[in-house]
């Protein structure tokens, strides 16, 4: 078995021990420290996921069914195994790729048993590289030499086990030999367009601009950003999508400016069973994310605060999808490419 | 001379040394921190009013005045006293009432000598209270019982001499008995929002829910908020108004939501020789303030950013102008009125 790398994930075999092991990089403390963590137990991995040491909806399900799968190869069985699923699979509620993926491994452990899952996680490891290709490629073509992209929150290699999603787009057009230049909000509160995005595409030597989440109003009137590219962390069966709390914001002023709107995603962030964006829950978070960050607290104590982790945007706001099968610009057929 | 007394700034007399100082509460370290400062120079002034220390279009102008005024009651003369007023006029280019009082304290010099500048700083002083509370009852009635207000940065206690200019519209409400709540925006990069409006609501018991600037669409979307009111550092003749970095982006959610969204200033903003937003001077400032905040420097080093203080607002998206003078739905009026 050959070991798998990523910039958000590892999985290594220690010639002392003798054993596989799953590392994950603790994106809380990008882009200053660089710290990979050991990830061993399911609980650990929830605390990962629900503290955000690892996000983006595609790493999150990549990271659980490695983790699942490795656990099953250690041997992992019968009820634990079962239990295991369920709760790796309630660690976060709005990504449906979590979701997907682990009930890939259930299905995976029940047709083919214990031995063919690991297997099966290293697959969908595998393929979500493979997929965040197609999508760049799919999508590069949509942007054009000179242009100015703006994204929000991050949708890169941090967020898959590939090239990433929007920034996989963005990444595409880049190596194509297309200038562009890219504006980052910062996306509060967790500030992932600046921690992550700012530092991917600065060690890409792509340009970029970082920006206040308030500021993309006003480039947008100053006719600086002619293209809109984000990631999605569902999608459902309409088209409508939720993603990191914000997106929502950009597609009304994209709308009001008349600038195209992408969202990009693989396949397996479409939820067919999910028939519209009222029915993806959204996931609410601590207060103390948005009374401030790291070791300033800067609102006064005891106030009030609302804290969505996503938003949800009509279809009808969005130019088109990109996806792994290419771009769609008519949700109805969302579905239909993917069944 | 009689002691004035705001919730920004103090001119008090000492009995020791015989002398009238100037303080300004540095609102740089609110919430946490209460810290009056003395300021005594033009070029202590200038910094303070530079470094946020004291900020809001009509606080800036009042508190230029004030130590204009009681410079030139010790002594300032001539030359000196010219190039003072131009220190303190310059000292941030897009808020006009800042040029606006230095004037009429250039021209009160001018024409009724130098003994009677600290008096008509005074005046200005007084004003400023009353104005405030002329735009709290002119607004008052634009909202209604039982509402949800958002807004934008600070435009309270802390921007001027008196209850604010938005939040003195929310404050005169909220006197009136209407049951009010009032969503914050945080207000990147300097969370004046977070740390100063959040605080003054806080402190009169207004009930209030402190949101990132990302998060407004959102709760527009679910119909939780049924109006806008703003302040303005520069209104020009056609309508159009310069106000903190954000402001728009409300007005652009805010025209696709279909609520009613409302700027609130004195006649003093209005700049009857602007003629629109194009010609009203934004300030650019600092990257650090977009790389961090305090002692957290989240951003990758050496990134770029945009950072501009302020954004222009079309009259077009605006429902109304809450002078002191009134409810003005009609911008051609704007100049009438204070002519």
């Amino acid at each position: 078995m050959k070991a798998l790398t990523s910039k958000a994930l590892r999985y290594e075999y220690c010639q002392t021990t003798e054993k596989w092991r799953v590392f994950l990089l603790n994106q809380t403390n990008l882009p200053h420290t660089i710290e990979w963590r050991r990830c061993e137990t399911a609980s650990e991995m929830v605390e990962i996921i629900q503290s955000l040491q690892i996000r983006g909806a595609p790493l999150i399900g990549v990271g659980a069914s490695l983790l699942l799968g490795h656990l099953t190869s250690e041997g992992l069985r019968g009820d634990d195994f079962y239990s295991t699923a369920q709760q790796l699979t309630d660690a976060r509620p709005t990504a449906v790729n979590l979701q997907h993926c682990v009930q890939r491994l259930v299905q995976c452990y029940e047709n083919a048993g214990p031995d063919a899952v690991l297997p099966e996680a290293i697959d969908i490891f595998e393929e979500d590289q493979a997929l965040c290709q197609a999508i760049g490629d799919a999508g590069a073509a949509l942007l054009e030499d000179g242009e100015n992209v703006l994204t929000h929150c991050n949708a890169g290699a941090l967020a898959t086990a590939g090239i990433g999603t929007a920034i996989g787009v963005i990444d595409a057009a880049w190596q194509q030999g297309k200038k562009l230049h890219v504006f980052v909000d910062e996306t509060r509160p967790l500030l992932q367009g600046a921690r992550l995005t700012a530092w991917e595409l600065q060690q890409a030597t792509i340009p970029c601009t970082l920006i206040c989440d308030n500021m993309a109003a006003s480039l947008m009137q100053k006719g600086k950003i002619q293209k809109i590219v984000v990631g999605a962390d569902r999608i459902a069966a309409n088209g409508d999508f939720a993603n990191k709390i914000g997106t929502y914001n950009l597609a009304v002023l994209a709308k009001h400016h008349k600038i195209p709107f992408y969202v990009a995603a693989p396949y397996t962030t479409v939820d067919k069973h999910c028939p519209n964006g009222d029915a993806i829950p959204i996931e609410q978070r601590n207060p103390e994310e948005v009374t401030g960050f790291g070791n300033e607290h800067w609102a006064p104590n005891n106030i009030g605060t609302y804290n969505p982790a996503f938003d949800v945007t009509p279809a009808e706001l969005v130019t088109g999808w990109i996806l792994d099968t290419g771009v769609i610009s008519d949700p109805a057929k969302l579905c239909e490419e993917n069944s």
